[in-house]
């Protein structure tokens, strides 16, 4: 994994503000477990409210965590005053989510000016092993605060 | 759209039942609001508690109904006795998802034995005037029930 | 499909001068059959130099000219002085592409100022029938000309 | 990366027969440089006849390698007797792909009974340095031989 120079020396409080203010990750009691340059890791504990039909946790679930962690995988690099939003990803779902936690761990593989990719995993921690359940392919744009 | 006809008569219950069996739907408050041979709309009022940090739907909400969308398109056209599970998907998010509720509609493009390719398109609605917001292309693959 | 009005007058000039200064379309030798605001049409024939090992055009020269689809789609809305390329691309391939020709139809989903969102199918054509044998979800991107 | 298996012994000669008796591969002349357990490396020399209209190697022309390196690092984890085909892809293009030479690097992320998940990436080579132009994520199926 790539080496990344944050631009903004304060990339960890940025992150972890904007994570904060997603309502949906308190909805998910998802938790932003790590932040460093280029990388941050997500986790979402099991819980039934988030399941699909035959009690894994539904892709929905999964997809929104990684896209997350894709994000802010970008945001990490971000200039100051930027924010980020997510123009498109792609995500392949490996193996059913059933375990006792969900952890979603994105990188940013091209930082660019405006566009950046990303790749994020997702696994599922059962008895301290993980299994790799889905990954992702993700495209972000940096965009001035408050622009919209 | 192309039409479809379905084999198993009784598509539309189950893909009702399977719907209603999905625990992330009722978290959602997203309901199944039509049900056709190889379409269907889901609808996702909108709640500040599915939002990310700028008070818009969050685009993992988005990507959950048009996932669902697509999988329950694929249902619809799947024989008695088979159950859908995404094998991936790719949504580009289009605009900004506010407004009073999000539609989701979901079709089949192309129905294979076992991998069926569906499209899913996300609208908001605003003053009863809807709005793209997402746009999805999704591998659906069918699997005799129970199989795990 | 919706109506779009390019803010280039000379949009059909602009595409079609593009497509000629690919010499990829030259080694294909595949021709720009129509030219529309916010859509376009490319058709292959079928050559055996293009095939993979079954004696099908192989996913490659499908994929090809459906991106170049979706991105004369985009260059046909894009500002004079503007050129576009392909930030990325998904696309699911539905049935062998066997037939006396390939017909690749482009068109914009979502114009924006920087990204544009296209959809494009591919046909196969025997017979004077078209099957429908691949579809795409593309993000391009429009950059000043010359710009490196 | 993951450490695979091979349920064929003969893996090696039949990836390279296959690449072999693409057409395509040879109209690119690119050159199948490694192959592994469950991943391969595709060569592709820089050729004029496979630019877009600003010099630069076609993304038509990169992803047709792409999706190559991914399709036979499925094909060297399948059982004898199977062949593969590509389900769908993603890819993004992160860079210009102008040097002396594409080198595209696939592997399997996840091996499965018919599905498997691959990644891929290319690299452009110029003065004996490599920049990675491009990223795939694609789905590959296993097929019994000949069965179409």
């Amino acid at each position: 994994m790539m080496k990344h120079t944050p631009s903004d020396p304060q990339f960890e409080p940025k992150v972890r503000k904007s994570f904060q203010n997603q309502p949906m990750m308190k909805t998910f009691e998802a938790t932003l477990t790590k932040v460093e340059p280029g990388g941050v890791e997500i986790v979402l504990p099991y819980r039934s409210q988030l399941t699909q039909q035959h009690g894994f946790l539904h892709a929905g679930a999964v997809a929104t965590c990684l896209d997350n962690a894709c994000g802010y995988a970008a945001l990490s690099l971000a200039p100051s005053g930027k924010e980020v939003l997510t123009v498109e990803y792609k995500v392949n779902f490996l193996s059913p989510a059933k375990g006792t936690q969900l952890i979603a761990r994105g990188h940013v593989t091209k930082a660019g000016k405006n566009l950046s990719v990303c790749h994020a995993n997702a696994y599922i921690n059962n008895n301290n092993q993980e299994k790799l359940v889905a990954t992702m392919l993700a495209t972000i744009i940096a965009v001035d605060k408050h622009k919209y």
